[in-house]
């Protein structure tokens, strides 16, 4: 490639340099970054020291959420007003990576790859990948091997090999049984209140602690405040109340927590079979990412220790990551070496 | 009472005969059925020989689904059909029962009774209650006293006693726990699907059936299918697939029935040993009254015979119903028994 192909408004690229800039976004549910990279950077020596342009939110870039037109218009706002604040404009734009939540399906990723290329300089390329993506490239800078599990709101594990190949489990959502997601524990935990009030289920002091949390006064309350609002962000936001119960020693909180530290590890172990991410032998090293709420603080109650534990008595090469940067970062980085290469390539040709 | 002492068109009541009529209200989730009785029939003989004078139909009346004003007109709506339809009017009106789905508090009911009263004459009795109550009288002729397990859609347990104790279990939908109901059984096959298809779960032939139900091509497709439109009652017309397959022998499918069995059961045996409905010492005869597509048909897996296997061993003394008539029927019984015996109250004193 090299230089400036398209002709248009070049002076508007000063702040990406002569080698454009590169946009990574992570679409989620509750919000959706863009952030803005120089093409032609060298190789970041740490997550940290990646020399960010610029970074823009705007909200729910999820389809099945919101529908196709409301998404596609809150990626373009947002890409839009990265390049503003990096000074620079769409012609400058040399790789996206759109790593977006609800991109389940080739035709998923088909029609949202027409959709961009529209916007942009003909030579540049793009990518559509899952939101599960970006959090594993920020975990391994932009390296795409290994798993990586998120469980926020809601959870998934995703693995890519070297080679491309990819797997997944969970991520369906809590109809389709995501248990161990944020969403499915305090599910569960309301589900453990109203069977201890209507005598199907052992007391718990999850009752108290969350009708106290939501100022109800009978459990009777829950299912008006449930059906309120079926935003599956504000159950999920029950979830400190669980684990500070099962802290304290509530039973029925604790079992609630290890099987969903169960359902947690079962999808992990699943992808990793699946891509044999472990080798032949099963004892291979190989990167697990760790990401979201539930996953993360240093509580009493460790989620994440306790998922690694029980990963680590199947696969003893699961090695754990925390990323230091978020996975609008990874999105870019991995667009970024994909422009890299193809770059190699092109001078090396 | 006696007589007309409202004063307003006594002619329209034609219908009624002097005695005025009754309104039976059965609101639930899918539609709204009300029944107009005269109010001066003899206790009928059986449930089919009730002389119903007309019946009405509309769309939801649950508050929770659409909200209170939108219920609410719905409701007038309905009974000011029947009564029309009965050749009638308001001011005929004795008696009438709301059995609305959705009134699970108190105040929930106390504002039903604020707004009912303005509707009819001043002399005339309100019964509001839960769904539940109209299929429990449904099913015991008006008399109130025994359990009713509804697992349709959504799946509850309601007992009374005789002096007015009332109990329930589960009833609290699909977020809060119910798994016996027919959306509970559904949401755990397609979970079934995407265990088995990411390498989470057992292979099934849950698959095959549904995704040929729902004529997709792959599980994948279940979460694009599931989320696009969140209605219980679309995931609850799976029940049928579920059935059959575990008819010919699937075992991930006969468990999941075996497991919903054992959830509706312990509903039921909660309510039964909250109200001591079966005596001191367990033993006494109580009535069970079976209602919704989950329980009914007479299929080679059936579910209702093994709900009522589960509780008998329990309580041996249960005796299931299988209502003949439709709870907007039980609720008008209800109604009128309430009317006959102030109307004895008053001719005695």
């Amino acid at each position: 490639m090299g230089g400036y192909d398209n002709g248009e408004s070049p002076a508007a690229t000063a702040s990406g340099g002569e080698g454009g800039v590169i946009l990574g976004v992570d679409g989620g549910t509750t919000n959706t970054v863009c952030v803005c990279l120089p093409a032609a950077m060298p190789p970041p020596e740490s997550p940290r020291a990646v020399p960010v342009l610029s970074r823009a939110v705007a909200g729910c870039s999820n389809r099945n959420s919101v529908g196709e037109s409301a998404a596609l218009e809150t990626l373009e706002q947002v890409m839009t007003q990265a390049l503003t604040m990096a000074n620079t404009d769409r012609s400058a734009v040399r790789a996206v990576c759109l790593a977006i939540s609800g991109v389940n399906h080739p035709s998923d990723q088909q029609r949202m790859l027409d959709w961009i290329q529209d916007l942009f300089p003909v030579h540049a390329k793009f990518y559509v990948e899952n939101d599960a993506v970006a959090a594993l490239a920020s975990g391994t800078m932009g390296n795409l091997h290994g798993c990586v599990l998120i469980a926020g709101t809601g959870s998934i594990a995703y693995g890519v090999t070297e080679d491309g190949k990819v797997a997944r489990a969970a991520g369906a959502g809590p109809v389709l049984g995501d248990w161990g997601s944020g969403y499915g524990i305090a599910a569960q935990a309301l589900t453990a209140v109203v069977k201890a009030y209507d005598g199907r289920g052992p007391q718990t002091n999850l009752t108290r602690e969350i009708l106290r949390k939501l100022e109800l006064s009978s459990p009777d309350e829950l299912i008006g405040w449930t059906y309120a609002d079926p935003s599956w962000a504000r159950i999920a936001a029950l979830v400190p109340v669980v684990v500070s119960s099962a802290e304290e020693g509530d039973e029925v909180a604790n079992k609630i927590l290890h099987d969903s530290v169960q359902e947690l590890a079962d999808s992990v172990v699943a992808v990793v079979r699946r891509l044999t991410l472990c080798g032949e032998d099963g004892k291979d090293q190989f990167p697990l990412v760790l990401v979201g709420g539930v996953l993360e603080g240093n509580k009493k109650w460790n989620i994440s220790g306790e998922v690694v534990r029980c990963i680590s008595k199947v696969f003893p090469g699961v090695h754990p990551i925390r990323p230091e940067v978020e996975p609008a970062i990874g999105a870019a980085l991995l667009a970024w070496s994909h422009h890299r290469k193809g770059q190699k390539l092109e001078n090396g040709s």
